[in-house]
């Protein structure tokens, strides 16, 4: 059960209500989920998160399911349930089927031991980004 | 400095010199990196290590660059040094400019802040991947 | 479900009681929480850990709100739900809103952000500590 | 080194300039350090690490010094040393002396036990905070 | 519950069943446990994972008790509840009473209070390994 | 650089010169390691920390060569240079040679791997500890 009572669609103040209303629209759901309704708690702070979340989840450079991708390869490193089911649900809905979403696990697991190995055996890095090279 | 000694091409075992063979066929590059000489002090981890990532770094239902991607995400939510420079490298070499590469580590870095929100504030799931919704 | 049987606080050994009992008359609680009970399987950590529990969550040059929030921050960086638990109940009798707990939360994100961020991009160090300038 | 080649000050784009000089005038500094030299690879990520920095660093229900205090526990949690490095710097510059930090730091170290051995004996909650109690 | 369709062991297709059945043989186990169910939507990645851990979690010069001492030490650090479960599970069997286990946690629970002091620190390295030291 | 001024071993506090002095006769070493010497600038927490890894690094129902072990595998874990330096070199000092600390390491990245599959696909535990089956 969350730490804090989540603020309701109904109740909360015009300036919660006004990001809960962008939410919906731009996702174009009927409902806010926990996450947001936890973060109404402090208004600035949820506008913060939202307004910076709008503007880098939308296809740029990096297509939408590239994005969630990276999200779950993030939020499965860092072992965040919530996260992963809200990512895992929004690869599903971009159409990744249960074997494309094994083999990015399959990435996501390869990396967690050769992170490990890397950082155990000190190994100093070899190939260099362009920066570093330049 | 590395904590083993690294394995020197030229006076490896048969068995290790078979992997950086093929190594240095599979990624057309005529050295083998750091990492692959640490590892060489073990060889059966050598070769575990090596067939696994050869088998899951090709083009699948995941082309490579998305790969290359998420290995850079869990290397940077690792924060493993040696693996940021060698996938960065990667995406690099693969075609990813710096603008986009912005991209990808802004996503990174957003979903490093929601994963410490959710924690934190312990919500619960709302949005239900496929089998949980089953 | 724990791993191991909590230890009751009446079967408990003389040795284990001692420590249950400065526990409840530091903590002014009536209770011994379900970490000590589990911790109290090994006695000798239990006694290392309250020890050091106590020594350090006392009001020093820092107080022990701020304590807490720390507590709080290292919980939600590392995902421990107990933990959060734990820490969020202890800064909300210490007085924090909720306001100001989405405060506190709103650093916590952003600098899990910007870890993930110097690390990806490798950034050297420019801003330095006493120490490393003096 | 850094793994893209750092924006500098005099050569930026006019959005980039414009978020360079907020970035001097709100720290009071005339200089911009390294990470924001890195994020205005990708210009529009520059504005909204940085906005949403400045907005959420800013005395607020928390002071300043507590702020960094948590920055600089999340960092050495998640072991990220240019962060380490910037936040020691600031909890100094606002007059933490070393024996303070000294405490800080024993509390950060204490809960980094707590949470793996929490995690470890998979112990479930017993004091709740107060939505999950209400 | 889990992201995904757990592959049931009567309908699976011959590829994972044959994987299924050398799990039993080689855990003398008459069930298949859920990671392997859930990995198994995805065939490859399931053999993958098996090879290397029946390859790894074989005596060597390193016994087996050891080996799922250092799978839960790894465990706890990332939080991971099933690993948790599952390699508690493990040591138990292999005859670690449960002070034997505190002893364990002991030692997990100190090195990830160093792990952050040190990082805090910005300590550098004085005790060398052998290659750093040859 | 360490970010404070460590303390010389000549000019330190009686205080801390005690705890220097046990450490050097306790380690049968003729010099204090820069992690002692940073937190000696807080003398009580120095003493803390020093009092509780001297207690826990005493062969015990484990031994010290499996301690330290276990003190590599969380270090490798949450990429402590300092600590991965230092416990690689004590495990060598105790006899593991290169290729059983390959061994050491493929567990670690096993399980690296793993906890992150296990977390992705959220699946709920089957082999229970002993406690939770009771």
């Amino acid at each position: 059960m969350s730490t804090v009572r989540l603020v309701d669609e109904a109740t909360a103040s015009p300036r919660v209500r006004a990001v809960f209303e962008d939410i919906k629209a731009t996702k174009k759901t009927d409902r806010v989920t926990n996450l947001w309704r936890a973060l109404a708690t402090n208004p600035e702070h949820l506008e913060l998160v939202w307004t910076r979340l709008k503007a880098i989840m939308r296809p740029g450079k990096i297509d939408l399911l590239t994005k969630e991708i990276i999200a779950l390869a993030v939020s499965a490193t860092n072992g965040c349930d919530y996260c992963i089911n809200s990512h895992t649900a929004a690869v599903q809905k971009l159409g990744l089927d249960d074997e494309a979403l094994g083999e990015v696990l399959a990435v996501v697991g390869l990396f967690n031991t050769t992170n490990a190995l890397a950082n155990a055996y000190q190994v100093e890095p070899d190939i260099l980004p362009e920066a570093a090279r330049g």
